[in-house]
């Protein structure tokens, strides 16, 4: 019932005031018209579905995994471990597992990919980061092109994927130490570039700090950047990018 | 002249071959197939033409403003100072300049604006970074709506605008001090949201740092940054995101 | 009009269902019952009044002063300076200003004060924000004890001030440099220590980082930090504690 | 024996000149009047009963518990680990121990709960902070509400239990990564809302410093913060703010 | 009147028990012997007598240096400016000024200085900081040898000036930048070494800090370190360690 | 082929244009004469062959050494175990390990080293990064003296290997702590001194960002930092820097 | 044979030009008269024999330990373990292991001990820092008296201690957390205070940082500092303040 | 007089053994054989020359600039202002000033300029600090070729330059902000880069900290840093590398 059926039903004597009043008061958002479509846009971008896995024990993880699978026909985790899957895999069967992104989910089997975000690495330490945005991407729709270990102190290994990171709607840069991919890429391509620091590294990278600064100082056009290691962050936001496009498409 | 058409006046003997390989190797870039393809749609998307005016003499900004509104029919500078645009402006009919956002200009008359950027800032001594953000993206053919003091401290702020933000294909969130407006945004909409942590404040805030440390650590999906008071960096990426989805409706 | 009575209304046929619609819509907040009560509240505590002065123009300023205190009888600005004032006093009588604390104030002649603040400081530089914290305390209805230069180097002169100090409802602790003051304190009262570090002093003291991370990790009981010189903050948050045995005193 | 009664009996002859004095020189704070009193309102309010049993081996915690507990009839620890407790619980009956908050106490049966004190976090993860809060406070004698999972990326669970919340006398809000829990509650409420930062987090989060950033920056009024993940400090000092209200209800 | 001539004239009836017990509750330090010692103590040292001029007023100034010459006979005054000197010069006669140690005193004539304190300096942009301690140590009655410009990055220089350092009781290490002059004394030396980051450089000496890390973590035996550019406390200090042998000398 | 061969291939047909550019425009740098000469020179340098072990699977490894060892004849890997180099070592023969520098390597057998690098080192503690260095530098052609725990607290022991440092082309100089090392070699030679701090050291250290920041601050001159621990990078550049002058003495 | 010796045999003919010419030249510290005298006082105040144990193999100690107590008699060592201890002591008769301080050592059963150091601790946990610094300070011949558990927040127990600590030659303040300790103690003698920060605490003490700056930070006079948990360090300067009154007594 | 001159002196009886002994104590650095080479070769190289204009006087650097220059026939002064040179210019002729790097110098007419330094910065805001490098660089007697505005976000501007770079002995790689041209140039020159850090930037770039960071942490091979804005620092020691190759060619 939404606020003019209720206030219809007010007037015609069905609803009393001290209940209509109650009504109002106690549920604001979900009772309101518009925090209702509010929870309804989040609900359809199947965003507040996903499980941080980390630190959740095994019978935490079987009661969300199993209510939001039940409710939504699929379900997301990141951050999970050998050990999570291992337990969760003997009830729920369709759970898929993968070590280097870390994602554990079960997913819908017809769901299709539009679009393209091109995922860069500058090393190959970066790579479980880079799939876990890959991951989420996919998950939410995406098609995603996996272009790995071009860092900047090999600058042709960038320019031979050049017409593949141009052709791309948005672009992730994962990069530590240095971090100076995502300011090389976006200097080399006219979309959004999300950049994302790693905590690959030693000494004077400060777990991900230097290549957090170098990225945020980044002079060239259309880059912006997520939390340390934050691929799940990356591979959301880049996807509700290349989605955008795609939407107005069919 | 392209690639194919100097093969084809190497064979047809119109260009020697010592000449076609200086030119080949002076200007890989400019000559190469898909690099000029790379420069021209720098072009077309303006950004290459944006000036940095602080710290320039009137002589230098005279110059560039004068070759890239000549070559381009228009020109965007950031950071000038009113004494900039007073030297200027004698010079140059047509030179636009805001104080506020420190944007001096020569713009198309006939720029078409599409789509929607929501710009939003804490407080108001954040709007100066926040028209930065919004006079670029206006200059890059966005239509932007502004929303200013909408803190977090005062919640219901945000609520009263909150269908105007959530009809923008791309947010902007301007914060100095603790910068908690992105997270409480991205959390009420389902559109891309990039923050920018401002300067504002004093004590602990150090300059920004303590906001943009906020936002990076934002909970909330789809939250990305960039640096502190870049509200040109803002702008110029929200753009990029706002006119995706709008180049597939004509 | 609260929700009861625009529900009766509706009933009665005295608003139309599209008027009290569009009501309950926009204004979430204010036209619903228990937001409208944290309206109040908020007015009531006089806080939602005060003015941060520093960087606002003469014209702005006046604007604000004049609806505030034509609307609430008082009005409560800090960090004003010397000019502001001059400006101001011309056009508005009863105003007034006090150049340690950089309070500017119209205040209501008949005020009582109530409880005890206990304001100490560490030295004589750290007086100008002890000043603002008693000065917003004061206006928010409470009686400031006021004991300055006790630093934690000389303990004689807080054992000196001890049974005064005991005797507040809440103790305001204002030091720079090393920012002992707030433990040393927090270990002789049994009441809560709001501990306000400042950026008084040179080199290691980082502009008040020092003095806020001293603070942080006292080790004494009952001990709360706000930022680095922020007087107003302090005074606010010692006031609500203060007040709130006082209320139930009548 | 006080000032004027050892004054009394050096008078009369029946307490030497020298031993007078040396009593007056060894025990000062003790002998003394208004230190006496000191001690005894540090005892009566039982703060220094508390003790942080990390790090303390079986030996010295059975000796300190008995001790405190015969002495007060009641004692309580912190940071007690389930090792702590299972060597413990044999030789002390009565002894109590929350795996969660890591609370170890000995607690009278007829202590009266007054007040309320509102523990909200934002996260699940945050909650071992809390409960450490939410004990110590309920040791102390004020009541606690716990509303967890309460993050400003979903602000409409904020809302959702915004009466609970307001009818508190003293938040404590409990929050890593960005920390902006305490700011929006700040706006909501009017009283104060004690802050703690959690080291709950990854990346820049930095075990918690950019959460106290954010959390000292807050621009809401009533806030004051407290260190990393010292859920026993807050829940102290909001315990003294609670309770000073209620001592004069009776 | 000390501890035991109160006691005796309460037993004679020459002071009251009433009066007698104001004076030991109201002045707990000064009227206590151990604590009369103390006083005394600090008195005899000179070192309650100094003043920080900077941001004090002329009036201010020239009330604390008259009050305190007249009962002392002498003032110390650090961190004054040439302003404030040629202010104050035209009413206190015997007032002397030093433009590069900042240092304004008054210092009775016959003041014999005894010991040794060797003042090093790596550059000679460390020389006011050195000055400053060269004159406290002076004025607080111990000899003073300076030896400046002996960075590390010339080591010969400080070979050639070793017998002179060596022969001294104490050792003060001036040094901005990389500040390695204290663990190089350090390791030439058998007597203690006072060391004083200076603010002097630029890029990553941030001010000092880099400098002040240096010397705290100095290998070399019988470091100590004091704030950045606090010539002042490093004098003090020497000048303690000075004079503790040279008092048993008479 | 080069560029010139393919144009001439283009002009006599024996080459179609449509493969001449698919060429150009698929492998610019590897086809383009410049870039070409850049890789080449890439590979005689032996740089791109070495390989950073530490996180790699034995698998990994194992393909890595062999496809490179084919190629180049030799390799060189840098932090690698105990267990890596036990697993690998029943594949690979000739393969030889170091525990202290934690080199693996293949290396060719008649190699002749030129010049001289002196690797000197504060502590003892500092000599396995002191070791990586050497043996990087022995690996890429250069002579090696160590000078080992010749720290600036014993000046006298840097004193006593002057000779021996002095006659080097390039110096490396490895310390944590306060890492004072580096300015005090820098004015005792007139060749290039390369510093690497090292995490060595406890407390304000900071793992290694203290000496870090002291050798970035150096006065000295002719001194460049590189990463703490970063034995791998110092030895590689002092190479470049100690052959440069080698080259020309055939 | 000293550089007279030397001479008197070069002019008698006993030693060549050439031997005399290289002995002063390869030995310029041991062979030249200042320089043995250096050496001589290091020898003779112990400091050179100290031996950082941690890190160290059984095998590299026992010779260390052996060489240093044939040649001196006694030995001391630092940060050793429980482990060490127990394989050296089956071949060192008399060695000495203390687990709280981790000092191991051989010491002269004849040594004397001279005048006074008072160590006082904050807090129990600082107690291990507290021992080092105290047995150091034996070892080298110094009294020391310990005054633990005597932190700022409870002031009445550093007072209860006054008169102790006032009798000292020098006092070792050790304290983590806020480290206030160092600035009170300051402020009640006249002579050296020695701050040790100690790692103590968790959350924004960052490992001792923060301790670290309040006391470099200390507004009282005769505060210098040494590195985190730097005990050893403490107690040899303290030592050193120490005994130069001492030794004049004699 | 050398040693062995000193010493057949003292065989033959004209300098007494008293007088030798004296002169060897003195001057150990200048009379020993192997410190007056060290000396002498600190000379020769025209290092130890250098002044640092900013902050000294008129008439210190007249005094300075006219010894040196008398002595060296030459003299070279950094960061000199406007004002310096021109009063300086009155009393010296032949002096030189240059208002871009701020180099003021006197320089011998026939110096011969050798080898090849590539001067490289990523902005135009970078050119001063570039200049300082070239200009130190060309005193030392080096050619410098600059390259100029060849950030990484137009990664096409570097490609262009590429030879003339490849063709250098050692590269400077001057970069504010995100600074990651190093990165770039080391992965494409097989030469040593010497990377300068600039306090170009605003926010998170921290006056030079976040360059700094990702300089240090660069992933590519012959990298190595100098402080912040020290140009001078870089051509110092590009100088050496360059010249090194260079000295063995005659």
């Amino acid at each position: 019932m939404d606020i003019k059926e209720l206030l219809n039903a007010v007037r015609e004597g069905s609803v009393s005031i001290e209940e209509a009043e109650g009504l109002l008061k106690r549920e604001p958002f979900e009772d309101l018209g518009y925090a209702r479509i509010d929870l309804h846009r989040k609900i359809r971008s199947g965003a507040a579905e996903v499980v941080f896995c980390q630190g959740k024990s095994v019978e935490q993880l079987l009661g969300i995994f199993q209510m939001i699978s039940e409710k939504e026909g699929e379900v997301l985790g990141t951050r999970a471990s050998e050990e999570q899957y291992c337990a969760l895999s003997e009830k729920l069967e369709d759970l898929e597992y993968d070590p280097v992104s870390r994602i554990m989910k079960i997913e819908k089997k017809d769901k299709k990919r539009r679009g393209k975000i091109a995922v860069c690495t500058a090393g190959t330490a970066d790579i479980p980061v880079a799939e876990e945005a890959a991951g989420t991407a996919e998950f939410m729709g995406s098609c995603v092109s996996r272009i790995y270990d071009i860092g900047v102190s090999g600058i042709h290994r960038i320019l031979a994927s050049l017409e593949e990171i141009q052709s791309a709607n948005c672009i992730i840069a994962v990069a530590g130490m240095e971090g100076a991919l995502a300011s090389v890429l976006g200097g080399l391509v006219d979309r959004p570039v999300i950049a994302v620091p790693t905590s690959v590294g030693y000494g004077a990278s400060m777990h991900g700090i230097s290549a957090l600064l170098t990225m945020i100082n980044s002079c060239a056009n259309g880059v912006a950047v997520v939390n340390i290691d934050n691929g799940y962050g990356a591979g959301y936001i880049a996807s509700q990018i290349n989605l955008s496009g795609e939407e107005h498409e069919k």
